[in-house]
């Protein structure tokens, strides 16, 4: 945990490759954050599912959940079976990074993505039917100006930009500046999970994508990727923390 | 759900006196938000709880959960047994309205309650053992300037104020003069819930209490007042309000 604070990106080896290991991980801190999703959710292939995330294609780096006023702090995914043909890696960025960066390089692209608000909604019925929405700036700030969170997720992002007609070009241009900024290599990671594998993150400082890959059956069983994935909110980790905090060490409460 | 969110609070009469019907009110509208409390929470004398709500006491107003970074949206109660004797009668207040009239009445007050953190804190096991702890402004204002919510809990407010010593006495002088408006007769609710009533309120616009009652027997029988709880997210709420205009109002998608 007090990894995950640091750095934003944990991993958790040698677990088993069966269900239900995300939910033993999170009732180790506390429980599980529900959401539209449910408790555990399955990355698998669908055909006739409302996300992205639930087919074979491509997806782009992005956070989880911007269409919930409160986004769910931390994502865990866990890796039961791993196709063997090439794709289906999983891709890390750390988005504290990239804006550090878009702020000293583009101050004004930064200063338009703290301030416009963009429109993110899901409408479809993955666990319960659903249209959530919610308008917030992609880069928000704490009240001195720094890192808070990031809500960047075009998958969901509404297909229009509620701002008055002369400034959409500077908001596409901005956009496209953080994009670029976000695909540079130095900051990327490139990792393709193993079989009982547990990588957990900051849903709110590290964005997560993945590469195609297809479907695959081997003596007439699937053989295709199937990841596992679960939330768990700030308030339990910090929770737990303390009370470690407190048996471990000694220390005093509050 | 529309005068909820107009009004910040709703009944709804005739519900059966049995267990789990708060968690069929949530299922109807999304799924219920889980807690250190877990999903649904018995409102019942206990002798080695945590938290006052699980006493016979009296409990001064105040909103569920400000240790929490994001509070629950909205609470429900359903009275499954209520008292002969007494006492036990809920009371609401508008929060919204104490805070315009402090406003309006001693803007000094106002303005070191908007900015001023005060600490909240939960230490204890009623569901799993919790350390949560949060420091927030009592008044919550959104960019505009207009309320957005109250973080008044005095039973779960830190025994230390986290200000320079000089500042004590005015934060002090201001949290009185909001308690003195908080209890004025013509914004208070005193209400003696019915069997198989459920209330439903906003957990950051309106204060809830209860005055102090006594636990009674009856031919052997435990015949003490008795209700169930649970809480539910706006942002469930907001998304079936979706897709109900939709599909009886025919109003189109985003």
């Amino acid at each position: 945990m007090d990894s995950l604070v640091k750095y934003g990106l944990v991993m958790i080896k040698y677990a088993p490759a069966n269900d239900g290991i995300c939910q033993k991980v999170c009732d180790r801190v506390g429980y599980e954050r529900f959401t539209c999703y449910g408790a555990d959710f399955r990355v698998e292939k669908l055909f006739d599912s409302s996300s992205l995330a639930f087919t074979t294609n491509e997806l782009g780096l992005h956070v989880d959940l911007p269409y919930y006023d409160y986004r769910p702090g931390v994502q865990l995914l866990h890796c039961i079976r791993q196709c063997e043909v090439e794709g289906g890696d999983n891709q890390f960025v750390d988005a504290k990074r990239v804006v550090d960066r878009l702020k000293a390089e583009d101050p004004e692209s930064f200063e338009i993505l703290t301030k416009v608000k963009l429109d993110f909604r899901l409408i479809g019925k993955d666990f319960i039917d659903t249209h959530l929405q919610q308008a917030r700036p992609m880069i928000e700030l704490t009240d001195d100006g720094e890192f808070k969170g990031l809500a960047y997720n075009d998958q969901t992002r509404s297909p229009y930009i509620n701002v008055p007609v002369g400034q959409v070009k500077e908001v596409y241009r901005a956009l496209k500046k953080f994009h670029q900024a976000m695909y540079r290599q130095d900051n990327f990671i490139n990792y393709k999970l193993k079989e009982g594998e547990v990588v957990a993150f900051d849903n709110n400082r590290v964005m997560h994508g993945r590469s195609a890959y297809t479907v695959t059956f081997k003596d007439g069983k699937d053989k295709s990727r199937l990841l596992e994935g679960a939330f768990l909110d700030w308030d339990e980790i910090y929770s737990r923390m303390r009370l470690l905090d407190e048996s471990m060490n000694g220390t005093p409460r509050l």
